[in-house]
């Protein structure tokens, strides 16, 4: 036994839980004291501030501007809200019909017997009845779905929340606006960690008032919470990126490419759309997805520890070690968070990046320190676990290293993410100098450097698995994912950063205000690009680790002993699992091509038509584009949906758990290649083009400004990369998550009844 | 044993080279009686055809557009002889250095001793000392090298002797023309096949003459041919690859792009550089690349046979199936070409395609035939088998399965690509019309085209692959990649009609011929797109085969018996393997990106500062243009190679046998749909663009002319797909042949020493 009692363990992860949620909301408090209000804005609070401002705006009148924003703000909030809730009928529909399939399935594997059985690993004793099983895990399934969804909604909420107030903010400085841009992201990233590990936390003591001694089921069970927050996460990431990519291309490529007007401008008819679409596409589907993550790498390590001697001793504090460290990482979190809030102050536009780099730097070398703690006060000395029919004895600080190389090799890919999007780097400088020949130049040269940028990810990764893998088998793998999302707040914070700094440069210029503001929210925007492609890479990196403890799960929970790549049923699998990825990226891809063929359309029609649209004395009609948007997405989310739901239930029931196990393998080994190569890519044609635009260095000038014929090469790169880095590349990482959890929980119905192309042959 | 007694397969092997040969010179005579000379081109036979031209040229002597074609001819063919020469020498250092390793290498594997040994699965029998397999591994690897740069170096010579005598033949309509093409393809088709086999057939029995009945070492020593014909074939696909797109884009981006002047103008400084490309690229790049297909097929399917029941037994016939399976192809390819050339003739541009069509699909129903009569005659009723370990008793009607499975399947991915890559159907259509919003909308839809296209042809790849690894183990792999090869005379035909195509139309452009003589080349040259992409379906398909079973013979000579992906070491090799293809892509695009940068400026510089050169009355600067893609491409072959090259032996060397055959199944998993994903979306550009300029339907001409806004976005996208189609798509599948037969090569060192660093740890 370690250090805790089960009682401390008790206490202290809801503790935490509900410390990060009360941080969360003093957060919030401190955002909220920005005023915006379409009335007058003539509060003390608010006018006490206006006398502040060292210089007032000029040609636009304050009260008229804070008017101004307030509608616009009004206008996206209520867009996403009204997107968010016909998607989340969709979503509805597909729950509950899921729902029902998980327990079917798995309420058949034996015959819906309501006897107890004997358990499978812990030899001797009595285990509740599948049937139990199947009942726990539909309700966990819908659990992890509910709390996906608010998550990605609280998200959405909050960011809409911000938007105007960092644009009020920017008024006074860039500082300020970096704080409330900042504070946003933390709200959610607090929020979302927090709310994740206590649904878990309560799920897990419920469930136990019916389990009892059998943890075995009741973990198994469990698995439903990740499978729940991953296929909503996955629906979030496709329908919330072809809606937002739909809307920014077509916005693009009528606006700034014929009418050559600027990005964001009010006469675009698609610029609330594209506005919304930054809320529920990289907001909601981020948060959605992060926490997809942070579900599934706990319930693989929980499941795992359930079958090894921690489980079947019953030691709780050791068994709850997955929660305890994400409790940790909140604590750890808050105090990375108060770096950047109160203890250095921004006053400069060039601190902003380090600044967040200097974010995770930190919250990575705290953690460290945090996870010794936790390993040698919750874990025994050592314990035993049961890795596909092998003994292995593991030694606590075994685990310390599991964890922290998980965390640094989340650092290592953060940090190379960095160096390949951020425009202070050699790499995106050399992208946009190759827009000197041309738009064809610059792709050949944005694809060479996606493909690139994947190299260290992958030994990162590499290396973290052979290590943890080692020292700790499947559970190894599963608390190293664990390690690498520990810091998941921090993460969230900056990254959700960025879509709200997007946001606050699209209020400045749609309320006609100074350039002075825009120049100051562009500048928090190009940092948030890099913050962004970093959050991919943390998305994608913790993803490949925690789909490989979820298929090590699966394999083991499926009682296989070997995964042989020399027998034709499991490489065959990884053939076609390999290839996946790239029938994914297809639909996804082609999604959002005829969404913005449609979207340019009528953005093109209004222009011909509404008379005195583009001098700005008529007002666009904004609803048919958030609409077509909203259609694209709705429908085109279903497709890649169904590739990815259907393929384990299919290669599981037809061609048995071997070729599934080759599926999983191979779409994990692939997708995670095409998904950093498509974000960094992306993230890297879009920095370069603001590279130009900023003109900060004489090479930049030397290929602006705006409107030569370099930048519009850079922005022919900017715009194919848009679906690529924010619907085809984030949406792969939930891909080989998804399949992976969903054939873990699925596990027994195809132990028991898999195989039937095979077994009638 | 089987019917065919040893005699007779003695005889009948060599016969058919022979009559291949014969073939391939009798079609060279027939192209030869068109005539190409410089001087006047005043003997009969050609004054003779001249008076058979239904319209006379206008505007432009005939003997002068003879003399002119010739002349560019010889360029074009000097061009070729020199850069292919001075690729030579390096090659040449590379030979001499890899084939010391080699030696150096396998003889240590016993510490160079020079004593016989008992045989490893021979059990009780002498075998030859390990210093002899090094001796004749080495041996063997110089021949492989030899006779895959002759293959590479006649192909060329073949190609740049025919282009000048289309576009001749042209002016008489467009069957002439088409037979011509063809027959020059069928040339080297022929050649190519005949002289491989010929090749190998004479090493087998010279080396016998020492080996005796030692058949274990003789066909480990042989695989050391599949390693030097791929070798040198890398390079020869890396180098031509650089060296023709940068040329190729450099050429565009200036003249298209910039100067509006058409395609292969003579005025463009970079144009014969272009044409010379197109030969040593697409030409010897692919002549070589398939040779070393056929080769690493044939040898691994000897190597599997030698320690199977057939190489104990010392039944020579069954041993030789793989080559007589390939004397089949010889003629059954012959027969096949008869239809093209001789029974049905071309009388309209829309027969082209249908044609080559034809070509495949009659090969493969008569060599299914084929493979019955050789597979019943030459193979005893069963026979055993030892992969990994197991026993596994073969029926002879098992093989036939195995090999038609494979041909097959090869019409299958032939065929799904020219539906992806032809503009007759909707996919090419769907992205010429996504021109309609730009080059970016292009982009993103030709990738998603890219990616979809991936589908088919790996459920056909993994059919096969299920088929015969199920009836024959790596045995069945092995000669379904033959049968998939077994064709490869008639493959190759099609494939270097492609090119031949290509040039002829840019001598007829530089030699001022009229407009009617380029519409003529310009549909061959459509047709040869998608031929040339079927030619790398067929070329990808065949690799992921072969590497397959190199890598099944590299398990089995290793000696281990599971690969199991459960295992740290396998793991890491499998995510790291399929990371390569992305790696090596990085450094190809990067390759290409930077050297058509300096042929761009190059250009642009000749264009500012030669007076009278758009005018015409100044001749272009061609040398320095020839030389900016020489240097770019001997010099950027180097990295990607050495990777390729280094990869198997660090990784074995360092991490042992189980990490690198995961790096082996991972790089074969991805980077099969990245060379599938590259090729096709590179062609569909490439098509889409031409599918504009022809103007064929209403829906075309709505999208063009030449020089709308629509053509021009889609030639910015055939400039980015020809690197992906040309250099990074058909490298690739080197890529994952080279290190398999690498890797089987080295086994017996990395079986004896390998495994380094996790022995020290």
């Amino acid at each position: 036994m370690g250090l805790m009692s089960e009682a401390l363990t008790q206490v202290l992860i809801p503790v935490a839980a509900l410390v990060g949620i009360g941080f969360a909301l003093f957060q919030w408090f401190l955002v909220s004291k920005v005023k915006v209000s379409s009335e007058s804005g003539l509060d003390n609070g608010y006018k006490d501030r206006l006398i502040e401002e060292d210089e007032p705006e000029e040609g636009i009148d304050a009260d008229e501007a804070v008017a101004k924003c307030a509608d616009i703000q009004n206008a996206i909030s209520e867009g996403a809200t009204s997107f968010l809730f016909t998607e989340y009928k969709y979503l509805g529909i597909f729950t509950v019909v899921f729902g029902f399939i998980i327990f079917l399935f798995l309420g058949s594997v034996n015959g819906f017997s309501t006897q107890s059985e004997p358990c499978t690993y812990n030899k001797g004793n009595i285990c509740k009845p599948a049937l139990a099983n199947a009942f726990f895990s539909t309700i966990a399934f819908l659990l992890g779905a509910l709390t996906s969804v608010l998550s990605g909604f609280l998200g959405m909420k909050i960011a809409t929340y911000a938007n105007a107030r960092t644009t009020l903010e920017a008024r006074k400085g860039v500082g300020k606006a970096f704080i409330t841009a900042f504070r946003s992201g933390a709200v959610m990233g607090f929020l979302l960690a927090a709310n994740g590990l206590l649904v878990l936390y309560v799920s897990i003591n419920v469930f136990k008032l019916y389990y009892g001694d059998d943890w075995e089921g009741l973990y198994e069970s469990i698995t439903g919470y990740g499978l729940g927050g991953s296929s909503m996460a996955l629906f979030g990431r496709v329908g919330g990126g072809i809606y937002t990519k739909a809307a920014d291309v077509g916005a693009d490529l009528v606006g700034k490419v014929e009418r050559n007007i600027p990005e964001d401008d009010p006469r675009n008819p698609a610029v609330i759309a594209d506005n919304v679409g930054d809320n529920v596409g990289d907001i909601a589907g981020m948060g959605s997805d992060l926490f997809g993550s942070y579900a599934e790498s706990s319930c693989a390590a929980l499941f795992v520890a359930s079958i090894s001697s921690i489980g079947i001793s019953h030691d709780y504090s050791a068994m709850s070690y997955p929660l305890i460290i994400s409790s940790m990482g909140i604590v750890v979190c808050l105090i990375t968070t108060l770096f950047a809030t109160d203890i250095f102050e921004i006053k400069d536009v060039t601190e902003i990046e380090p600044t967040l780099k200097r974010q995770l730097l930190i919250s990575t070398i705290l953690m460290t320190a945090g996870i010794a703690i936790v390993t040698f006060s919750a874990l025994p000395s050592e314990f035993t676990l049961y890795d596909f029919g092998i003994e292995k004895v593991v030694k606590n600080w075994y685990l310390f290293f599991c964890v922290s190389i998980g965390l640094w090799a989340g650092l290592v890919i953060g940090y190379t993410t960095e160096y390949y999007t951020s425009n202070a780097y050699s790499p995106v400088q050399d992208v946009a100098d190759s827009c000197r020949t041309g738009a064809a130049t610059n792709v050949i040269f944005g694809l060479a450097l996606g493909y690139k940028s994947v190299i260290i990810p992958i030994f990162a990764i590499a290396i973290a698995i052979y290590v943890s893998f080692s020292l700790a088998a499947m559970y190894g793998i599963a608390v190293a994912a664990l390690g690498m999302l520990s810091t998941i707040a921090t993460g969230l914070a900056i990254d959700a950063y960025g879509p709200i700094s997007d946001n606050a440069g699209g209020i400045a210029e749609m309320a006609g205000m100074s350039h002075k503001i825009r120049e100051r929210t562009d500048a928090l925007d190009a940092a948030g690009n890099t913050t962004a492609a970093i959050g991919k890479g943390f998305a994608i990196g913790s993803a490949a680790l925690v789909s490989l403890a979820l298929f090590g799960a699966f394999v083991s929970r499926a009682g296989i002993k070997v995964v042989d790549v020399l027998t034709p049923k499991v490489f065959i699998g990884l053939i076609v699992g390999a290839m996946l990825p790239y029938w994914f990226s297809a639909m996804t891809m082609k999604s959002v091509g005829s969404a913005a063929l449609k979207m340019v359309e009528e953005v093109r029609r209004q222009f011909n038509n509404i008379p005195g649209l583009m001098e700005g004395t008529a007002k666009p009609d904004y609803a048919t584009c958030v609409k077509i948007s909203t259609d694209a997405s709705l429908k085109e989310m279903i497709p890649p949906g169904a590739l990815v739901m259907l393929t384990p239930l299919i290669a599981g029931t037809l061609f048995g758990v071997e070729t599934l196990a080759g599926v999983l393998a191979g779409s994990l080994v692939s997708g995670v290649q095409v998904a950093i190569s498509a974000s960094n890519t992306g993230g890297a044609w879009d920095n370069a083009k603001k590279y130009i635009e900023a003109g900060a260095t004489e090479h930049a000038r030397m290929l602006g400004p705006k409107g030569s014929d370099a930048h519009k090469a850079a922005v022919i790169g900017d715009t194919i990369g848009d679906p690529l880095k924010d619907t085809s590349g984030p949406s792969l990482n939930i891909l080989i998550k998804l399949m992976a959890v969903e054939s873990l929980v699925f596990a027994p119905f195809f132990a028991a009844h898999g195989g039937l192309l095979f077994k009638l042959l």
